[in-house]
């Protein structure tokens, strides 16, 4: 098969020109492999006249995105225009309707609308791949679908999101608070115009709803994604942890359960000699879980414009190469619906709080736990100057449910001083 | 699709059986992720009495393995017997002369036998895939293939060998030395029946040479691998090493660089922060550099029933999804033979010597060095007790060729006793 193989993207931001990058420095190694040469008909983007790093004179310019997916010089579309509705949305559908092949690095656009979509370009017997929608230039898709296929998959876990990696971490070997480490994140253009989106925990939980599709069969369901953002993470948290030889991590984790499927983004404590605790830095992580191969980890660089422009690549070179899986591994027919967890399996848990300096404070939070039924592994008071004491907990295996029973208990204690700090010790 | 894709398995040891039980436990999954079911239509292994832990009443035995490859009720021949030649070849030449596909775990056939297999599946129009012959479990040839199809690879680099990076961190957390772990992995059943494949190097670069011809486009070229095993290193050295932040690992390195492909699987240095020196146990890890992704770490279990039987798995899945890559990632027509490079890319050096303990011996050594053209970044001198100075020094960046010539040089010079340890430290 010679026929080149011919492109349509729409976005010329960082990902786009690290794709019309590779496109053109790489055409003969590209058609080597593929067997057939990949090429550029058409692009798209908000200002034609922008000064780019690359040549585009030769491709035609297309002002409307979805023109792109009418033209029958394109084979397939690459969307890299973002956003989870609006002309992104439009484009992947009438691309698929028309009988074209889509890539796109577009999470959120998957996260609340993959299932439609899959069924879109299922029903149209064409291809919608997204590798570089879940930490960047980590194959995961590709080694979850594929690599992987003749595994039950038993947990997906992740750091998923470079930024919120890049403060903690920050935090820890600089000793800086979050605001300060957050303003330096912003100032060095590492945030998203909402910032919300990565220290929210959203972003990451648009990756972690597409991983446990693929994993578990199911539904893409982004909405049961239990989100706690970085926020509330404290320099003497990272400090509290450390020293009890953990890192805390914004830690994706998905898996099923007897109660249903268990989808949660939150900060969590893991153990400092795992690769997941000596992540550093923008890196992405993630783990797999298999029923056969065990535990698999891969490493990369979670965004950028090269890593997640070879991301694009891998999938746009598995098109020219013929592949045409499902979206997300399997038919969507036959795809489930699982059930919400509530509840999450339970876990030891890192409780900081403040109490009040007078008799029984401690012995009436001990007996809150106790009495929900949550048994103490440690106990540590710290020393202090004012008032109010700073005690930690970490409490032997427990639901999430008992520990908001027991943090609701707390707030009518009279004795706990503001928010309890609630972090679960991942067992990874 | 919902023709069956019909197995045929040569070899029911622990990878064989391994997969076995793949397809009958997970057999409704399968088929969900392939689009038609994955069947087993006939076995064949050495003792058909065995007493096995799956059922393989069902199947049809055969004695010859190359009977398999004869079947109409055989799409796929699983060769699982290992070896370099006789059987293991005999069988997966007939199977793809015969068109069928064949998945095997055998990388001393490959990496022999590669080149001329890889043609025989090309003229046939068949596929050849080998994903369990590197790194058990993890997916390294599907992700080099695929998923950085975009890149140009820089370097791969590589722990491919479980019993070694046994052998190494248990030196270094138990304090023990070499023939006495040596011993203790014998008999825990972690070594070849010729331990040489394992503590020579030679499977770990049986491995390294599939995983240059993918990276760079070449002919697989097992015979210009520079190999060193880890037998020569010691406890001394280790601890050494670890004083300084290193680990010590049986690595692989391949490299294009302007003098040729460099392939080496040597004991050497790497940084105790890099992911490959915090590596323990009998875990695998693969590095690939590209120019668009960067690094991309995978870790996994390399070798072991589950994990290996996954890797096999991941190959039919493929097959039975439909797709059909050249073996290498390029058709054999296009692949160079490039020249091994003699002389390997400069790197600092851990030189590890006993000097005689008598006036100008450290001198002596300096010089030598310097005449050379190697300088000297440490060199420590040890307490001793009797007439034998153990001497450390790290140089400069420094060639193979140059190290080499100043070893040489010790032997002439009088002082150096026995054979100096050399080992690389290397950029990860």
């Amino acid at each position: 098969m010679t026929t080149p193989l011919r492109l349509g993207i729409a976005g010329l931001g960082t990902v786009g020109i690290g794709v019309v990058k590779i496109v053109q420095t790489h055409a003969d190694l590209l058609a080597l492999r593929a067997g057939r040469p990949v090429t550029i008909s058409a692009v798209c983007a908000s200002s034609r006249s922008k000064n780019r790093p690359v040549d585009i004179s030769t491709y035609d310019w297309v002002d409307d995105p979805v023109a792109l997916a009418l033209r029958d010089d394109v084979d397939v579309v690459i969307e890299l225009i973002g956003g989870e509705d609006g002309p992104a949305k439009a484009l992947v559908e009438t691309a698929l309707k028309r009988g074209k092949d889509v890539v796109t690095a577009n999470k959120a656009l998957l996260a609340h609308h993959g299932n439609e979509l899959a069924e879109l370009a299922e029903t149209n017997g064409r291809t919608l791949r997204f590798e570089a929608a879940v930490a960047g230039g980590i194959p995961i898709i590709k080694t979850m679908i594929e690599g992987l296929a003749g595994n039950q998959i038993r947990r997906v876990m992740g750091v998923m999101n470079g930024t919120c990696n890049y403060i903690l971490t920050r935090m820890e070997s600089a000793g800086l608070p979050y605001d300060t480490v957050f303003e330096e994140a912003r100032q060095l253009g590492y945030l998203e115009a909402d910032p919300n989106l990565d220290v929210g925990g959203i972003d990451a939980g648009h990756k972690l709803s597409l991983l446990s599709s693929i994993a578990f069969g199911t539904k893409v369901d982004f909405d049961a994604v239990v989100l706690q953002g970085i926020g509330a993470v404290s320099i003497d948290d990272i400090k509290l942890a450390r020293d009890m030889g953990y890192s805390i991590k914004l830690l994706g984790v998905s898996q099923m359960t007897g109660r249903g499927l268990e989808q949660r983004m939150t900060p969590c404590l893991v153990p400092e000699t795992h690769p997941l605790g000596q992540l550093q830095g923008g890196t992405n992580m993630v783990v797999v879980e298999g029923d056969s191969v065990g535990q698999v980890v891969i490493r990369g660089a979670g965004a950028g414009e090269g890593p997640t422009a070879s991301a694009v690549m891998g999938d746009v070179m598995d098109i020219a190469r013929g592949l045409n899986f499902a979206t997300f591994g399997q038919p969507v027919t036959s795809q489930s619906v699982a059930p919400a967890a509530v509840v999450t399996t339970g876990a030891s848990w890192y409780l900081r709080m403040t109490l009040l300096d007078k008799p029984g404070a401690l012995a009436k939070v001990a007996t809150i736990l106790g009495n929900v039924g949550i048994s103490i592994d440690r106990m540590r008071q710290y020393t202090h100057d004012d008032e109010q004491v700073p005690v930690l907990i970490v409490t032997h295996k427990a639901s999430s449910d008992d520990i908001a029973l027991a943090i609701g208990h707390f707030a009518e204690s009279g004795v706990v001083v503001g928010e309890p700090m609630a972090l679960r010790i991942e067992n990874v």
